[in-house]
């Protein structure tokens, strides 16, 4: 049995497929690994009471649970839901958004397999584009949803150095070249690995770029605002007819319900139903039915900003804690946490490269991400992605805890051999 | 905003996603639409019941409910389902099969795009393969997968007649060539949308021809043995290492949890995993977590057998008599009603090709599906493809009896002009 070259891709177990064994394996539950490998959101005990409320409701209500399980959905998503969830922006900011510039998907990583298939690739005047990364690190499930192998373009940051130990990347707009070969600009904000929050300055920069070249500015909100707002810093949410906002209802703890949600102009989200119909025939109903209730009252809101926000900064803030203690005396450097699930943890002149790194802390016991995964669509060697590490503090205390201790100890070693 | 050529074909709303557009309005609820066009199963009490009970079970059940919601699933689907499945089968059918030959995906469609992407387009010897479906009408779903223009080939079949009004297609074996242009072959069994199952003469010839051409066979057994059995006919199910089955759970009636299952070997199930993980990060558990019982059990088994394959057989018997009565006289031949959801109904020298009698249908109130849009990937004019419409029977008896109704007066109508 022959496969194409796609297939031949996603039968050689290596690069990304080998690393998602590895996590698969760790998140399988008969391992006793230490998981700050993944992007698992946190059980939430106080979330999660609201979500067996409204199961609960939905079975005693009449035969509502019968057509959640029982009814194709329509390819654009449930209509109730993407009304509630306009109502809601329109409120909260003050957008022109209607239920016509809402799609759900299964999932947002479905979401990015039709936004980046839209944007990149040939074009009617025979041209091929590229979707552009205007700052990387950059998400990792993005890498392969190319097809192609010329998928991406890449820049390298600045950096700022905070603190001793403390930096934050920025967009070089002085290197940044918007030429014709570019289809789409994609950023992630809060960003997945970093947790980066680009500035209101930069995303205004970058809307006024992506608008001057007309082209979509696509930014993956998975962690931002207005839910489930892990995001610990002071920004603008944004939104306008060129601007592509991806959500979702993973990280609020819904990661099983395979929710995805496009927010973008009328033409966009028809592709984005059309592509549903074809390649997924619908969208799944439970998502949307179990937060329907919480859209409507705005809940959604107060329960991230009360509940979720809450439970992962502090996360953070004891990681950090935990981390700087250990590391004290090192060439170390954090990415300062604005968002998200992840330290991002930079060892300047590590003798050993990160993926080395990472083996050693997997056979100790200890899952992590080697940041070198981070940089789709970058050209040209930088040693910089060899240096980092990703790390989620999601999990349980103990658990983030101990493993900090672990990569702390290896992260020594390497130093200290030299 | 410019899209590429992929974007392009989503946003010109022509053909099959007008077609998905009518489907999808009608079924929003709002509309008095009688619909007798989708492929929704049918509201069984009697089932619907027994996972409203095991959801309450899941509820009740320590913290599994929140497991559900809140993990995100391996690539390859939820274990317990898979092991318990492979159980199952062995036990059944004796076949050997084990976890590491079954993966889950988003939905059949979703099984279908990555399965067609695995064994079409570029090889790596440069040749470009195709699909063949050797017997068309096929299902109207595969139509778009191909992503290209090329990417499958079908021949006519033949035709029996069975009675003055009853007909049944045949794979014309005689004409059927397997050139080195063939990555797969495929079939649907039973078949939408004509309720065809292909005889077991016709499969063991299909698996001696793909296992000669080193090519798989793929069978799209979303309505067939052993669940959900809505199968009238008495065949034999198979499966080899050179055999890619394909279930779901829509037609046992979660349509919703959007749960495909393939069954094949290990590197199919590596290759399916992988795109899992590439295009939708992880599967979902709500499907398998409210069948895992059943599967364990075995009781899918004897409710498909007991509850869902008599209710559609009674439907399809029904509708058969309904239009029977109605269009007495006429030239008309109904495609043996051996399983699916559906009436194929060929309406010889018709006046008016299908889509026209379809958009008078549909003025009256009634949705169908012209039957034109069931060739995928057959070449030159054939008359017959524009002569049939399919006509779905699984919604409630009164809709389908109206509707049956309203499509024979129109068809009469068709007739007697001339």
């Amino acid at each position: 049995m022959n496969f194409s070259n796609f297939g031949q891709k996603f039968t050689n177990k290596s690069g990304i497929l080998q690393l998602m064994d590895d996590l698969g394996q760790a998140m399988s539950g008969d391992s006793d690994m230490l998981m700050l490998g993944g992007g698992n959101p946190g059980h939430i005990p106080e979330v999660q009471r609201i979500f067996r409320e409204r199961m609960q409701r939905i079975l005693a209500d009449n035969n509502s649970f019968e057509k959640m399980i029982g009814n194709y959905d329509p390819p654009q998503g449930d209509l109730a839901f993407t009304t509630a969830l306009a109502d809601l922006l329109r409120e909260l900011f003050d957008w022109d958004i209607h239920p016509e510039n809402i799609a759900l998907t299964l999932g947002s990583q479905s979401s990015f397999f039709t936004l980046f298939k839209l944007f990149s690739g040939e074009y009617s005047d025979g041209k091929k584009k590229k979707i552009l990364f205007p700052l990387v690190p950059e998400y990792i499930g993005y890498s392969d949803l190319g097809l192609t192998n010329n998928a991406f373009i890449a820049q390298r940051p600045s950096i700022e150095h905070i603190d001793d130990h403390t930096f934050k990347y920025h967009i070089d707009f002085d290197a940044l070249e918007i030429t014709d070969e570019i289809g789409a600009i994609c950023v992630s904000r809060p960003t997945n690995p970093t947790g980066n929050v680009l500035t209101d300055k930069e995303i205004q920069h970058l809307m006024s770029l992506s608008k001057q070249h007309q082209i979509p500015l696509i930014i993956d909100n998975a962690y931002g605002l207005p839910f489930p707002n892990i995001i610990f810093s002071e920004v603008e949410s944004v939104w306008n007819d060129n601007t592509i906002l991806c959500m979702s209802l993973s990280k609020l703890g819904l990661p099983g319900t395979r929710t995805g949600i496009v927010i973008a102009n009328p033409k966009v989200i028809e592709a984005i139903t059309g592509s549903n119909a074809v390649f997924n025939l619908a969208t799944s109903g439970l998502g949307p039915q179990l937060t329907l209730d919480l859209v409507k009252s705005g809940d959604i809101i107060s329960l991230s900003k009360q509940l979720i926000k809450p439970y992962y900064q502090q996360k953070a803030e004891q990681a950090i804690n935990h981390l700087s203690a250990s590391l004290d005396g090192y060439d170390y450097h954090l990415h300062k946490a604005e968002g998200a699930l992840f330290l991002w943890l930079w060892l300047r002149n590590l003798p050993i490269n990160s993926n080395e790194l990472y083996n050693r802390i997997k056979d100790r016991g200890v899952l992590v991400v080697s940041g070198h995964y981070f940089f789709p669509g970058l050209n040209g060697d930088w040693q910089h992605t060899r240096e980092c590490i990703r790390i989620t503090y999601s999990q349980e205390d103990d658990t983030v805890k101990r493993g900090l201790e672990i990569i702390a100890e290896e992260v020594k070693r390497a130093y200290d051999v030299v």
